[in-house]
C-alpha cells in the first residue's frame, strides 16, 4: 500500500487524488493526514521542504512533488493514461500543468500573505503582482480553452480553478464563461473533481 | 532556431541552458534576455505568469517551465540525456530535480522579501520559515549526496548550490563538505556550470 501524505483543502493533493482515481489506483494509496506547520510532523523528514503531497512506497521511498508523484502513477499504470506519450501532447500537456500550478503558486502566495502576516507586514503590491499572474493566465485561458481531457494538464487546470473557488469566492467565474464551461464539462465527467472538494466547516 | 527567454542570473534559465549544453543542443538556441518586471516585454504573451525561463519554438509555441523545456530537451536528443528513461532512476532523479527546486523557491522568497518590500513589511518569521526549508533540504543532502551525474536532478542540485553562493555568500559551505565536493565534481566535469556563473557587477 502506498501512503499520501496531504491535506483536505491542499490543491496539489487534489491533483494527486484525482490522478490516481483516472489512473485506477486509487484503491492502492492511503491518505495520511500532514501538519505542513507542525515541526514534529513526520512529513519533514519524508520531505526535508515540508511541504505536501508526499507519496511513500512501501519501500520507504518518498516521492514529491504533485508533478513527480503524478508521473509515476503514470508509469505505475503503464504509462499515457496521466500524461500522453506522444512528444508533441505530452510537452502541451505539462505546459497545461505547468501554467495551472503557477496560478495556484500566485494564489497560495495571496493566501499565506494573509495566514502568516500581521495586517501591517502585508503589501499590497506583492499581492497585486501576484493576482496579475492569475489574472493573466485566466485571461489566456478564457481565449482559447484546453480540449476536454483527463490528462494531467486538464487535472490540474481543474484543481486551479477550484482553488479559486474555495479561498477567492469563485470571483473568475463572472469574465470566463468559457472556463466555466471547460470547468463544468470535466466536473460532468471526472467523479473524484467533485468527490475530492474540500468543503470548510 | 530555438529562443530562451531568460536572465543571465536566474538560476531556472541556469538550469536550461546547462541542460542545452548537456545534450548537445545549445547550438540551436538564441538566448534573448527577459525582463519579469517590465509590463511591456513580450515575456507576458509568451508565459502569461512572466516567469522566466521560456522556450519559443519556430511555430510560435511556448514552452515553459525549466522542467518542461528539459523534458523537451530531453526528447529532442532522443531520450535518457537528461531524465533516465528506466522508471526508479527516473522517479529518483526528478524527486531530487523537485528538491532542488523547492530551495531554490524557498531562497527566491527570501530574495524578494527583500526586493520587493520596504523594511517595515518584511517578516522576520516568514523569512526564518523559508530559511528553514533551505536547511532541513541541505542537512538531508549532506547526508547522502546524490550519485556523480548529469542528470537532471544533479544539474538542478548544481544550480541551487550555485544560487546559494551567489545570493546568500556561499554561507552553507561551512557546515556541508560533502555538498561542497559533490559540486567541485560536477563542476570540474560539467564545463557549461562554470560557463553560465552569473558574475554580478
Amino acid at each position: 500500500m502506498m501512503i499520501l501524505r496531504s491535506s483536505p483543502p491542499s490543491p496539489f493533493g487534489r491533483k494527486v487524488r484525482i490522478a490516481a482515481d483516472v489512473a485506477g489506483l486509487s484503491s492502492r494509496i492511503d491518505i495520511v493526514v500532514a501538519d505542513t506547520i507542525d515541526p514534529g510532523d513526520s512529513l519533514r523528514r519524508q520531505n526535508p521542504l515540508g511541504k505536501i503531497p508526499v507519496l511513500m512506497l512501501d519501500s520507504g521511498q518518498a516521492i514529491f512533488d504533485s508533478r513527480v508523484i503524478i508521473e509515476y502513477l503514470d508509469l505505475l499504470a503503464g504509462g499515457g493514461a496521466l500524461i500522453p506519450r506522444e512528444p508533441e501532447a505530452r510537452i502541451r500537456a505539462l505546459t497545461l500543468q505547468a501554467l495551472a500550478d503557477g496560478i495556484l503558486d500566485a494564489c497560495i502566495l495571496q493566501v499565506y500573505e494573509a495566514r502568516f502576516r500581521e495586517e501591517a507586514k502585508r503589501d499590497a503590491n506583492w499581492l497585486k503582482y501576484q493576482s496579475e499572474k492569475t489574472a493573466r493566465a485566466l485571461a489566456a485561458l478564457e481565449v482559447g480553452p484546453p480540449p476536454a481531457s483527463s490528462d494531467v494538464g486538464a487535472i490540474t487546470l481543474a484543481c486551479a480553478l477550484g482553488y479559486l473557488d474555495l479561498r477567492f469566492a469563485g470571483a473568475w467565474r463572472q469574465d470566463h464563461p468559457r472556463l466555466v464551461a471547460w470547468l463544468d464539462e470535466f466536473s460532468g465527467r471526472v467523479a473524484s473533481f467533485e468527490a475530492t472538494r474540500f468543503i470548510p466547516v
